[in-house]
C-alpha cells in the first residue's frame, strides 16, 4: 500500500471496517488496553475480512502520542476524493444538498463538519485543493469515521464548481455575518442546494458571495460575535432538515 | 495570586482583558511572533489596565507546546463559578434559558458549547462538580474567551438543580436519541427553559430524563447515528432562537 494513512481510535477503526471503502493494511492494538465490547467487535470484523490484527507494546504508539488513539490504530489507504462531474451525473438529484467549505483551516472543524453533514443527510462536501485543510488523521478521528459515509469532493476552483452547480440548477446559499437575511428565511424545500461556509476568520470569499443566490447569517444574540464554523453549520443544516420534514419554513 | 491559570492565544487573552472579570497577573508574548492588529490591541488594553506585558524567548512557551498558544499566554485567576440560587434570585427571569451538561468529558466540546451558548444568548450553563470536565485552559481556548461572557454554574447534584429549577417554574427539556418527539416540536416561547445535554457516550442519565417535561431528539438522516454533543446543542439552541424571533414553532 502506497503512503498508507494512520487512523486512530476505536470508532474510526470500526467505521473503516464496516464501510469497507478503504483498504486496511493492518490493525495494531496496545497490549495494555482493556478489551471492551468495541475492541471485541473490531477483532470480529477484522477476522471476517481477513485483516491482520496485532497486539503490540505501548512503545509502538509513541509516535502518535499527540493523538487520542485509545490504544488502537490502523494503517489504511488514503481516502479517495470524489469528482464533482461524476457526482452530478451518477444520480438524478432531487432535494439533494451539498456543503462547500471555503478555506476551513482547522482539522477538528473539518472532522466535526463531516460528522454533522452525515447525520443531517447531506449528499456531499466540496473542498478546494488549496487553502483548506485536507482529510488527515485528525480529521478522520474527529469525524468518528463519518468520512467514510459521504463523498468528499475536491476541486481546483470553487468558483468553477459553483458555476457548474448553477448550470445544473442548484441553488447557492452563502453565509456571511453581515447578511440581511437570516438562514431560516430561505425555503430549502423542493430544490437542490449548496451551502457555502467560510474560513474561520475571513469568511466566504467575495467572488463566491457574488455567485450566490442567497446570502444569510445566523442572528447573534450577544455582542460576542464568534460562532465556531462547525456549530454554525449545524444550526443551518438542521434547519434545512426541519423544513423538509415539516414541509414549512 | 493563588493557583493562577494559564490561558492561551490572542482571542482568549483579548477576551479576558475586555471582560475584566478575571484578575490578570501577567501577559507573556514571544519575541518571535509577528506583531499584528490583535497583538497591538492586547498591548493597548494591557497598558490601559496597568497589566504587566513581557516579551520573552520562545523557550518560555516550551511547557505549553501541546497547546495552540500562538505565542501569547496570560496568567489569570481561575474562573469564578456561579451559584444557582444566586443566579435565580439576581434577576427576574422571563424567556430565559439555561443549558445543563450531564457528564460531558471532552474539553473541546465544553469550549465549543460555551461559545455556542454565548452566541445564542443562553443565560447560563450548569455543570456538575463531578463526572464532567471543568473549565480548564483548553476549554478557555476553545471557547475563544466566551467563558468570560456567561455564568458557569457548578452544582453538587444535577437532580437537585433540576428540582430547584422546576420549583421556580422552569421547563425542563432533555435530549435522548430514542425520544419520540423532535426538538423542534417543542414551543420554546414564553417560558424559561433548560436544555439537558448528555455525555458523549452514555447520554442523559435516567434520573434526569424522569424529571424532564419533554424528551426530544434530533432526527438523524442517516444510519450513522453519532452527532457531536456541541453540534447537537447548536442545532437545538438556534431553533429556540429562531422560534423566539419568528414567534412561531
Amino acid at each position: 500500500m502506497e503512503n498508507p494513512e494512520i487512523i486512530f481510535g476505536k470508532n474510526s477503526v470500526t467505521e473503516a471496517l464496516i464501510s469497507g471503502k478503504r483498504e486496511i493494511n493492518k490493525i495494531l492494538i496496545s497490549k495494555n488496553i482493556h478489551t471492551d465490547v468495541k475492541i471485541n467487535k473490531i477483532k470480529e470484523l477484522a477476522a471476517e475480512k481477513g485483516i491482520v490484527f496485532q497486539f503490540v507494546g505501548k512503545e509502538k504508539f509513541q509516535p502518535y502520542a499527540e493523538f487520542n488513539h485509545q490504544g488502537i490504530i490502523a494503517q489504511i489507504s488514503p481516502i479517495k476524493y470524489a469528482d464533482l462531474d461524476k457526482f452530478l451525473k451518477n444520480k438524478e438529484h432531487t432535494n439533494s444538498s451539498l456543503v462547500i467549505l471555503d478555506g476551513v483551516e482547522d482539522s477538528h472543524n473539518l472532522g466535526a463538519i463531516i460528522r454533522t453533514c452525515v447525520c443531517a443527510g447531506v449528499d456531499g462536501i466540496i473542498i478546494p485543493s488549496r487553502r483548506n485543510v485536507q482529510v488527515n488523521s485528525t480529521v478522520e478521528k474527529t469525524s468518528a469515521g463519518a468520512v467514510n459515509h459521504i463523498p468528499i469532493i475536491k476541486v481546483n476552483s470553487l468558483v468553477n464548481a459553483v458555476q457548474t452547480l448553477k448550470d445544473n440548477n442548484w441553488w447557492v446559499i452563502a453565509t456571511d455575518a453581515s447578511a440581511k437575511d437570516n438562514y431560516y428565511d430561505v425555503n430549502y424545500n423542493d430544490m437542490n442546494f449548496v451551502i457555502i461556509m467560510g474560513a474561520e476568520h475571513a469568511g466566504v470569499s467575495k467572488s463566491l458571495l457574488k455567485q450566490s443566490d442567497f446570502v444569510v447569517k445566523i442572528p447573534m444574540q450577544n455582542d460576542f460575535n464568534s460562532l465556531n464554523v462547525s456549530n454554525a453549520l449545524s444550526a443551518i443544516i438542521f434547519e434545512t432538515v426541519r423544513q423538509r420534514i415539516c414541509k414549512n419554513i
